[in-house]
């Protein structure tokens, strides 16, 4: 609890002397002020939330992985065995994950925060497990209490290491066959609105399917009780180890004023409890995309997040986020390398 | 005449079985069916209008340059002077296109099709002059029919040399004072919107401003009486040099079965007319993001095109199309570089 309490206490607000200067840099370039939108919006973001230029040098995303007990009730299309063989992909650089954060340049750190199938200890793998997939929701609490706080301290620990190597720009990216259905809980009760505005087809129900996940998540809002004015009671009781860990990450990053990227629907949800134990949280955050699951939506909205790609993309990873690394990148060289209107000779407004 | 005829007997529809296996590898790799989204549906059209395998490794974006005679009726924010300034600053890689592109891995093609100021003969501009800009719209036609043609088939020769050097992404950048209020008045004509629904603020007009901008689209479609049946008509009495060589552009990627990624406002007007001339020319095309510019949206909904990107920009040079570069290159390597279920060893659904 030490860690999650300096966390806590450390979460300022923005720089606004540095925005106010990426401002400045911006409206000097050659280019009509405010014409490239929310591409300087992230620039100056960037900068009002580390306090110096907008930089975008070492990317890291973070795709933690764990199992959820609820899959006993036929929330997914996909058995549990697939969290761990997804894990292995990850390990062996072939997930979209991978592929999209080559492309963007950003390296990801792949951790077990609880894989129900033994997972042994393949090369690469950061193992930090609080237990063999949480147990099912929808019978009681997914988590204890000291569970939770456990994990999310493992994911802000790994953070903090991250920042200390020089990364400035961090992702969330989970993979745990099951998780829609814990982030559907979370959000719905983080933000009130009903289990069926929140719950989506995950990985690829059907119509029954889905009805039935909306009938689980109603049941594990019921027996457990939550008190939504408590994050970490939610957190615990619906949620999952590896979204308590992005919880940490997200944490870490506004305690330590390195942006956040989150990726969709599962990541949203994590950033739900981060802004229900931290309220200015979300002012070190970025929403990438929205995700085709509708409770992502909510959870932006909730959030004051507006998101930059509309891809209707519902893959999780960490996908969206490496996407968005691009973006920022993009944000970055452009507040640092362009030419201004006195260096470049050009007229401004007769 | 000649180039322009054979282009458009060239173009053809979508290679619908080089989509599918496009779409059969996709179902095939290690995520859920569909779960990546409008990126997969990039992947797909990549294959519908190239007929190969999706790939993005040589993306060129050409930026081309004109002056506009309706400037005198002060519809811009900014000198005239300001085109040549920037073509200027194209060449010296301090714009904006040139760090998106650089960021994106393109090539920038900067052209003057006809600038109004003297540029002399600056390292790496091509000259493809049609004129000193063009005439004043709100008076008569802003060019000729015959040199309407030259610039479209002028911009069609520069693109099919790239196409030749191994292009295989084109994307559409434009620069010219004043080509806001032309592609206001393409929009208007083709789209059948009235000019207050397609006129914005361009650079940065005020009220007082935006509502001269509007009489003077209003004023140009009146006395230039267009034929809104005949695309080459409306692109001549109301278009600019740089537009119509965008025309060019994207009828010879279509032709030569080329993706083309479309910018935004000015970009859509050319693709408008493009459309008019041969309307399958909009499979081969990608809308990047949606201008801030009002008429942008109508002109993609005639188009029927969704965008990528929710960032409001509204620059224009190309830098829409680059940052789309990204995604597609992105959408190209999760085709090229995914793992499988079966080569990965993952479970498929329950």
């Amino acid at each position: 609890m030490r860690l999650l309490t300096k966390l806590r206490d450390a979460i300022g607000g923005r720089d606004t002397a540095a925005a106010a200067q990426a401002q400045r840099r911006l409206d000097a370039l050659t280019k009509p002020p405010g014409s490239l939108g929310r591409l300087e919006e992230i620039a100056v973001r960037l900068a009002a939330i580390s306090g110096r230029p907008p930089r975008v040098a070492a990317p890291v995303i973070f795709t933690l992985a764990g199992d959820h007990g609820v899959v006993a009730e036929g929330v997914s299309a996909y058995p549990q065995s697939v969290t761990a063989q997804m894990v292995e992909n990850f390990l062996r650089g072939g997930a979209a994950v991978n592929v999209l954060a080559r492309q963007a340049g950003a390296r990801v750190v792949v951790a077990d925060f609880g894989v129900a199938t033994p997972l042994g200890m393949p090369e690469g793998l950061v193992v930090r497990r609080i237990g063999a997939g949480t147990a099912n929701m929808a019978q009681g609490p997914a988590m204890t209490r000291a569970q939770a706080v456990a994990a999310i301290e493992a994911g802000a620990a790994l953070a903090v290491e991250a920042i200390a190597g020089g990364a400035d720009l961090l992702g969330t990216g989970e993979m745990g066959i099951g998780n829609t259905t814990a982030a559907s809980a979370i959000t719905a009760a983080l933000t009130g609105a009903p289990a069926d505005a929140v719950t989506g087809y995950g990985t690829g129900l059907d119509e029954s399917g889905r009805a039935r996940k909306v009938a689980v998540v109603r049941r594990a809002l019921e027996v457990n009780a939550l008190d939504p004015a408590d994050g970490l009671d939610v957190l615990a009781k619906v949620g999952g180890f590896e979204i308590a860990g992005l919880v940490g990450v997200i944490l870490a990053g506004a305690a330590h004023r390195i942006p956040v990227a989150l990726d969709g629907f599962i990541a949203g949800a994590a950033a739900l409890v981060a802004d229900a134990l931290a309220p200015a949280a979300r002012d070190a955050l970025f929403a990438s995309h929205r995700s085709a699951e509708p409770g992502h939506a909510l959870a932006l909205r909730h959030l004051g997040l507006e998101p930059y790609l509309a891809l209707d993309m519902r893959l999780g990873e960490g996908t969206g986020a490496a996407l968005f690394v691009m973006l920022a990148r993009a944000a970055a060289a452009i507040h640092a390398e362009m030419a201004t209107f006195k260096s470049a000779g050009v007229d401004g407004p007769a």
